[in-house]
């Protein structure tokens, strides 16, 4: 292919994380969603709530990537502070966002809308707001750095809502064969054939669960045609080896 | 505290765990080990299979936290490139480690150790190898830089092993609790906890379960007996709020 690979980054913000207390989920949500619209993640940390952390991190990565998003500190808490340090990376104001505002307006029962609800209308200036029609309190966008919340479910939603926002190339194909072969006894054939097909990415994972020891090979790719030439090839290869694949889709 | 908190950066390296289809589950676990041998994983990055990303990546990261752990891409097959990388990153030659070749041959039955599990014998000069009890092929240490495999059980056994070669300051204590009250309203209080004790990190973390809506508040310190006035004086604040808290060790 020879069209760009449009990218991105996802900074997962959040000493819950780091600690091993909470699991993240967030990346393989983002990471699928972003494949079908042709959007390749190419990098993901994980930070932790530490305001010159994040404001250099962001820095760093929002020239390097077409999109970045942020997962995580977006809440009414004193360690959420991932709005500030967006203002502060773009050197913009923090203040108040009227539409911000008018929803959790319309949210809160009157004398509900105390002082901590109240920093979830903040963002950088000249921010557009991500909806949330969960908990209502929006994340937000400036230039190519999306702000989500780290709640999966609100998460999810958020991403779900910026289909129209975001302009992918091709979207990324798959298919995956379970082998119950090991590794290097494939690697040599495998090595030949990701070497005659560049455009597909061959990776080779081994597993271990109730039927035994084996490999999971996945193909990746931009061009249906040649994912189903390299297909054919690999099932030919693994057949030669006196073994059987499991496909999810047959080649 | 004045002891100088001991970091680590985890480097995840593996296009499974990019594209989605794959869960990371070695950072939790790195990071719970680490937690209880008084190292603070500070940061971590989800990289793809790319020789030169691995290598600026590691010379970044290597200089600025006491540890680096990667995992991922030390089997045999074409993909499997981090050992090479760490060669590069250190200027090292990259050749076969004569006790990693000797455990693949007490291992493999005669003439099964074919030139992909050799692969798997090479390390950058002068290594250190990190015994793999389960499937033989070891990972290694070049000074600063710990390389473990990818496949969880594999990476856990890796990591155990490690305990005497590494070397942290006080473990991170923590305590948490469970109350039914929404996060805008404790926020008041507990950023004045916050504020009142420096020392204890604070975080709050919205949940959704069976039994509703609710903050999970976490405490994390050197200090048993600061965390415990922590404990006591947040349980206090949950008490005045008419809530009470569901505590992992009651304070």
């Amino acid at each position: 292919m020879t069209e760009r690979v449009v990218t991105a980054c996802l900074l997962i913000i959040g000493n819950e994380i780091l600690s091993g207390r909470t699991q993240d989920k967030n990346l393989a949500y983002l990471a699928s969603r972003l494949n079908e619209w042709g959007i390749r993640l190419t990098e993901a940390r994980v930070i932790p709530d530490v305001a010159d952390t994040i404001v250099s991190t962001l820095n760093e990565v929002r020239g390097n990537f077409d999109y970045v998003f942020t997962t995580g500190g977006i809440g009414p808490t004193h360690d959420d502070i991932t709005s500030e340090c967006v203002a502060r990376a773009f050197g913009l104001p923090h203040g108040e966002h009227p539409e911000a505002r008018a929803i959790m307006e319309a949210y809160y029962p009157p004398g509900q809308l105390n002082e901590a609800r109240l920093r979830m209308t903040k963002t950088p200036e000249g921010a557009q707001l991500i909806e949330n029609p969960i908990s209502k309190a929006p994340g937000f966008q400036v230039e190519n750095v999306f702000v989500l919340a780290g709640v999966p479910a609100v998460m999810q939603v958020m991403v779900d809502g910026l289909k129209n926002r975001l302009h992918g190339g091709a979207p990324v194909k798959s298919r995956s064969v379970k082998v119950a072969l090991p590794e290097g006894k494939v690697a040599a054939g495998l090595g030949a054939l990701q070497e005659q097909y560049p455009s597909v990415e061959i990776g080779s994972y081994p597993y271990h669960d109730q039927t035994g020891y084996g490999t999971r090979l996945v193909l990746r790719g931009v061009d249906e045609d040649v994912l189903a030439t390299v297909a054919a090839q690999l099932d030919a290869l693994i057949m030669a080896l006196g073994a059987s694949g499991e496909w999810d889709t047959p080649p």
